[in-house]
């Protein structure tokens, strides 16, 4: 019986990586550099995009909020005037914890991909199941907060290891929490050796710029011929 | 296919409820209150535990740690000289994210039933899954803190639903983030009415008194029976 789960799943699996990889090339084709962006609940990513996105010059961007119910996030990032579609998990059952590829599919009509230069995806809060789906991104970040604790990579390898970039938000917080800094960053390298690295507070803004930096380098990992075709004139 | 899938979560749901029934009457007829406790990663279970279960008097209690990898939460709890069982969801391909009846029904034998009023099931840290999947627990309760933001029982309704308990931890935080505590309470009561709260601080011990003493009368609600086989003497 658990031979047959594990294959349920592997095929399961393969077909989302059949689906992860027609997305790619549809984003490669329109020109669109993609991060597909993890976190727990209430790590902060919504925050972080709305900090900062305002900062990104000349590089076109959209955002595909996921969650499981409700538009709260994409209606607090549609007063950035971008392209946001907002996805729903919950028509799969009770609500599906997770992003996988076919849901980005279904979304992707609703995002005009050829005036973008950038998209965020932005998946359900969860740091188990987001980290086994690919959905077509070229990267892959996280957000983890000073509040959840050091302990999280070796908890969830899986999340912090899939990620090629993790930031870690409410640095502002650091004074009032029992919180070990060199310890995580220690556990993120365990899990993840060679794993970027950024200390910020959304809140504050203090060291946004850094992943602003980051979202434009993403843009710019677009095919050359895309960026050249897709460069706003 | 749509049907198909919902048909086939359908079915699990229904072998999982099987097993809770079984793990039910185990727990009943051992005399042992159980609650199912649940949150995002890094809400505070785990210190919430640390300081609520010294202070039980005449409850012998027991905890049952779900984590994807690891035993770093049990370790922290090994030390108050309890029966701690680790249960580990990775063998179920890259990590299952929530713990089922099956999972602990397989963990049951680690555990001295027969001694314990209690047991306390600390599920994996996820907002989503473990809402859908009843272990046989005799109620369910969840952990959120200030600082993850007020809107999440409209993000995530179907925890905030199952749960009769609801703790709100990290209240120390409170006047260094930008939360709306009213909001958060109301949120809750609009998903869930009548939905029992706590206000509390792990970290500083404040309010912490509450929890253990709801714990107490969880014990309370087993089997008149068992209650007067259990109690020791």
């Amino acid at each position: 019986m658990h031979r047959t789960k594990i294959r349920i799943v592997e095929d399961a699996l393969d077909a989302n990586n059949t689906i992860a990889r027609a997305n790619r090339a549809d984003f490669d084709a329109a020109g669109v550099g993609v991060v597909n962006l993890m976190s727990a609940p209430g790590a902060g990513k919504t925050m972080l995009l709305e900090r900062a996105l305002p900062g990104l010059e000349g590089v076109r961007v959209g955002v595909l909020e996921g969650d499981v119910q409700g538009s709260y996030d994409s209606d607090r990032l549609a007063s950035l005037h971008i392209p946001v579609a907002q996805l729903n998990t919950d028509p799969g059952f009770g609500g599906e914890c997770h992003l996988d590829a076919n849901m980005v599919r279904s979304a992707l009509p609703a995002l005009p991909l050829d005036e973008l230069d950038l998209l965020v995806i932005e998946n359900v809060g969860n740091l188990v199941c987001p980290a086994e789906f690919r959905v077509g991104e070229t990267a892959r970040a996280m957000v983890c907060s000073v509040t959840e604790g050091e302990d999280k990579p070796l908890k969830y390898p899986l999340m912090f290891r899939a990620c090629e970039l993790v930031v870690v938000n409410k640095l502002d917080l650091l004074p009032h929490v029992d919180f070990d800094l060199d310890k995580l960053l220690y556990n993120i390298q365990a899990v993840n050796p060679g794993a970027e690295t950024m200390l910020l507070s959304a809140r504050t803004g203090g060291g946004v710029a850094q992943f602003t930096d980051w979202l434009a380098g993403l843009a710019e990992r677009r095919p050359a011929e895309a960026r050249t075709a897709g460069t706003p004139a």
